[in-house]
């Protein structure tokens, strides 16, 4: 049995052949449906990219997950957030409960919510549900060293790798990266300025909801962490350092998950601005991965957009939300699943006698 | 029993009492709920106008059906359309058969296909499925004469609110505006430019399919139109007077439609183009009405974001779609639905003891 590594999966995934065919036939079934050609807009693009991306003749969304990886952050001591780093804990207490925002919008859609401990900060208690893959009580405080060891990204990117083999066995052909960690959109931020050449500025925001004053301070320690760990020469550190110094375990872990996916031609939906950074990791150490990644929504923190136009991807919903979890993307399989059907189930011009448009 | 009128309609809609009341119950609700407060942006905006709008202590939507209006345009006769007016026929032959894209999507979000001709240019086989409320075999030739006389122009609206005391007698609580009529984007920017003053470049656009020649044709049809009927005061002719002048069949009956399901406090979620420029003539006439439409989507069509503008309205979804028959106001309500489940299934920071934001 091959073992999961980085190399490995960049490696699989850069030799995923792309057949033109697919895309020839999926525009000939499109152009074929009982509406004038593009009319369906984005509808039309997701359904076009499922099938090259999947190579499915009849597409449909197979049991889905959202991986929702939970980890604090040890930079929160600087007074990043809005809330107390006792909220992570708290939430996936929620999360098992059934009663949060991605729960509710899971059952909306159909997906099944994973959820597991890479580094939160408090010992939770032992659960049938919860995934324990604790490789820390949070991160280190990365404006005074790196936030993991080689070791701990090591084991946070497994605990990624994992359930894309829980997805493969499981027979999903679209998954979610979804997080929880008070604190980590200051990790995206510098994740953000690392990978895209945007400014501090423009990739720090509110996150859970700083005031501005909290915003100027939160973009302060950015602005540190990365003259600490990376010099004036911020971009030129390799991505997996960058991950290791100033990212998150959750954050890590997200990578492990979208690059172990792709790796098995598994589309992954991103969420927000955190699940996003994760996959701008996996993008710079293996750009061939983007046929297999779709953007499901645009949140409102500034530094998104920032990722997705360094991705060159083109977030389906702008419903101006901000919460992460998993919860954009899964609003987005309701307009993925609904692309599909339009695919499978139209009439054509033909099959029910409509006129083409005039020669 | 009351006769359904225009005026009739407009002084019940003006009266209704829009409770502040339930606005703060509302916000207080979604701001208990375990999420970051306004995180979830629009959804938790659609959830609070709905509260409002209907004073439902656990909102849902029940009931849900999308009306199909048909009508021919007599305007397509100065090729103003990439379709021939046959399309509209055979596309009526297409929903009751249950293959075009209105029909996908409405399985989709469990909503019912209602088709009613109210303009079809053809007759159309009796069929048990389909509503016959034609008026006459399309609108007149708006470049030369009024499209519809008074009478045409009643009868019209008069489908509309059928239309509606069905909702009411269905138990309906939400409604979609939709329509199919080759040439009605033309009528629909002769609308736009009426009430918002919009010039005829920015509220013409392609339809199912010009390229730049014929999109210009269609302006000057549109310019000619308004020229003739209103001369260079277009924007002093009353709305009704719009409508019948340069509107059509279908458009006036999704104007009656949207005028009687808000007088009974039945939300309508707007569809693109011409659906909206229903609803802009209803406003025009009634400006109460506000609380009670949804903007399902914004089309590609130019003059939709000038209608949407008109009205203060934001539309839900941005999926670069111009197909028109409901189809972005169906998937709209796979987003409404998921706000209302937020609404009401999500924990409280109280229930599942989360911490607040630091104070």
């Amino acid at each position: 049995m091959s073992v999961d590594t980085v190399q490995a999966l960049r490696h699989l995934i850069k030799n995923h052949l792309i057949d033109e065919a697919w895309r020839t036939r999926a525009q000939l079934r499109l152009d074929s449906l009982t509406k004038p050609a593009g009319s369906l807009g984005k509808l039309e693009e997701v359904a076009a990219q499922f099938v090259l991306a999947r190579e499915e003749q009849i597409p449909a969304v197979r049991n889905p997950a959202v991986y929702v990886f939970a980890g604090d952050h040890g930079v929160t001591s600087e007074g990043v957030s809005a809330y107390p780093s006792e909220v992570t804990s708290q939430m996936v207490r929620n999360f098992l409960a059934g009663g949060a925002a991605v729960n509710v919008l899971a059952r909306a859609s159909g997906a099944e919510v994973v959820v597991i401990d890479v580094g939160v900060a408090s010992d939770l208690c032992p659960s049938l549900q919860l995934i324990h893959r604790k490789v820390r009580l949070g991160t280190r405080n990365f404006v005074r060293e790196p936030a993991m060891t080689e070791a701990e990204l090591q084991s946070a990117l497994e605990a990624g790798f994992e359930q894309g083999r829980e997805a493969l066995a499981a027979k999903r052909n679209l998954v979610i990266a979804g997080e929880m960690g008070i604190g980590n959109t200051t990790a995206a931020a510098a994740i953000t300025v690392a990978l895209t050449g945007a400014t501090v500025q423009q990739a720090t925001g509110a996150g859970t909801g700083l005031a501005l004053k909290g915003i100027a301070r939160k973009a302060a320690v950015v602005e540190h962490a990365l003259e600490k760990h990376f010099g004036n020469s911020g971009q030129a550190a390799s991505p997996l350092e960058v991950l290791r110094c100033v990212g998150g375990l959750e954050i890590a872990a997200m990578t492990g998950l979208i690059l172990k996916a792709a790796s098995e031609r598994i589309l992954v939906v991103l969420d927000g601005f955190i699940s996003t950074a994760s996959a701008a990791i996996a993008f710079a150490l293996v750009p061939e991965i983007k046929p297999f990644l779709l953007a499901g929504h645009r949140s409102t923190e500034p530094g998104h957009a920032k990722l997705l136009s360094y991705m060159g991807l083109e977030p389906l919903l702008k419903l101006e939300m901000r919460l992460g979890e998993g919860t954009g993307a899964l609003l987005a399989i309701l307009v993925i699943e609904s692309a599909l059907k339009i695919y499978n189930e139209m009439a054509t011009f033909e099959s029910a006698q409509v006129s083409g448009i005039r020669g």
